[in-house]
């Protein structure tokens, strides 16, 4: 069974810490753990990953650097924070691997992904990225680097980028041939590097495409049986917080979709995964979103909540 | 014909610039042009790169984030510009061949090198990385981390780490798997980044693996005719400097190794990319040393100095 599981910025490093290497790799020992018994179970892992938190974090750097460094405009900070996540967790995987004693090898390949220059996101930038600021510094910072700064829930203001859907990967036939000779692959970290393509050049845009629609399109262009996204929670509730709340075994996609346009997920979260699932099961797979300990019961449909077919 | 093409500092970002990515995509763009030449031809090419000013920078930006951001250790800095330069040249080279209408693809795999943890190198650290200090701030960072410093030429302070010879590819059978399928590999930038293996567990190190020499272990590992160490001089010189100072289409094996006994080259500088042809031509191969814009003519035999068996 090949498999591609997405995983969220908790099962890379503590929400709440200091973003250490030391936390990452403790973190990362734990994930690392939960996903060899996933390939230890016979299945062909492609994984992907979010990097919200590692990319807000050399971002920073970028910005308290930039008296003596030149910044790296987004999609640079990006393929920077495949390498440093892409390392992390290829050796932690493999570390887990070997203790086990199984064969496969880990790897990550650096992805561009393919989008839509005209895709609508594009005028309405919304996806928050970096640290906030206070007013006064953001609007110097948007007076000197033209960026857009929106005001967040808290009272603090981020930088605001496009998000658009993925397209396609432009690495898609090498990353075919690793999964199919064996490797673990790790591929599209924090939703992949996002490139536009014009007049047969590719060039990369300031943009965060969501890791989870990333997922989804990896599954189709792997030919995973199954798209895994694991987080925090074991199983997709409606009416989350009221007394009607109840945990689903399964979701069709028309219930998924019914669902999504009465809001009863939030976008921030569980919206973009439930949607991410729906679009892979309507192209005929499975999708599962499960507790990252989960991960080896969701692949043979014991745990989590499978999204299918109808 | 499979060629090893190593890449040198200017190859990415000219001497001397700011290191803005501007500059880089400049450089880069020639260098993809050059590059597009040599797989036009016909070649399989593998590509590996060094990182010394961008890992620098990186560097530089943990030091001056670190009241804000856990500063990353070098282990992970390498994986990062191996993120940032792999991105970088992957896209400018794939431009290049869509130009010419070639049908190649370009890739970055995120490279692991083990070396030895006994390695003689761990016991005298001799090669500077990161940027220069007045000596005062030299000794108030070696107190806070550790790290240790040595005086340069010019008179400022900066870290030294050890420079362990690399001794295999972690990510060896999925490299070979890609080159075979016909892909553009960029690989084991900055020499790879450097791990222990220790009851089969792997460790990052913080140190630095020249990359010539990974350069040489890499043609090796995937079957390469021909590795080229790629520079900004057209041939090696013996006497430079002097009024007997002769360029040389050709050297022997045992004439490199008596020259490099002898002093002849500059131990930062051609001795490595002298010594790293030695290897591989001793291994069986042709290597040669030339400049970037002979590229393809240097893989043709027509260009360059080219070390042989002998």
């Amino acid at each position: 069974m090949r498999v591609v599981a997405a995983l969220g910025g908790n099962a890379l490093s503590p929400a709440g810490g200091t973003g250490s290497v030391e936390e990452m790799r403790e973190a990362l020992a734990s994930t690392g753990k939960a996903l060899a018994a996933l390939v230890a179970s016979g299945v062909s892992l492609v994984l992907t990953h979010g990097n919200g938190p590692q990319v807000g974090r050399i971002l920073l750097q970028q910005e308290l650097a930039s008296a003596a460094v030149p910044p790296m405009p987004m999609d640079v900070c990006g393929a920077e924070s495949q390498g440093q996540l892409g390392y992390l967790i290829a050796q932690s995987l493999d570390n887990a691997l070997r203790a086990l004693k199984v064969d496969a090898r880990v790897l990550c390949l650096v992805t561009q992904v393919v989008v839509n220059g005209r895709d609508p996101a594009f005028r309405r930038p919304s996806k928050p990225v970096g640290p906030g600021y206070d007013r006064p510094t953001a609007q110097r910072i948007a007076h000197e680097s033209g960026h857009v700064f929106a005001i967040q829930p808290g009272g603090s203001w981020r930088r605001v980028v496009a998000s658009p859907l993925p397209v396609r990967f432009v690495e898609d036939a090498p990353l075919r041939a690793l999964v199919d000779a064996g490797h673990v692959v790790v591929a599209a970290g924090g939703g992949g590097v996002p490139v536009v393509e014009y007049r047969g050049r590719l060039r990369g845009v300031e943009a965060v495409i969501d890791k989870d629609r990333t997922a989804a399109l990896l599954a189709q262009a792997v030919g995973a049986d199954r798209l895994l996204i694991l987080t925090e929670v074991s199983k997709v509730q409606v009416g989350f917080g009221t007394p009607e709340a109840r945990a689903l075994d399964e979701l069709t996609v028309s219930e998924a979709r019914r669902l999504l346009a009465a809001g009863e997920f939030p976008s921030g979260s569980m919206g973009p995964k439930v949607e991410a699932c729906a679009d892979f099961a309507e192209s005929g797979g499975t999708a599962v979103i499960a507790a990252l300990s989960d991960a080896a019961a969701a692949a043979r449909g014991e745990a989590g909540t499978a999204v299918v077919a109808g």
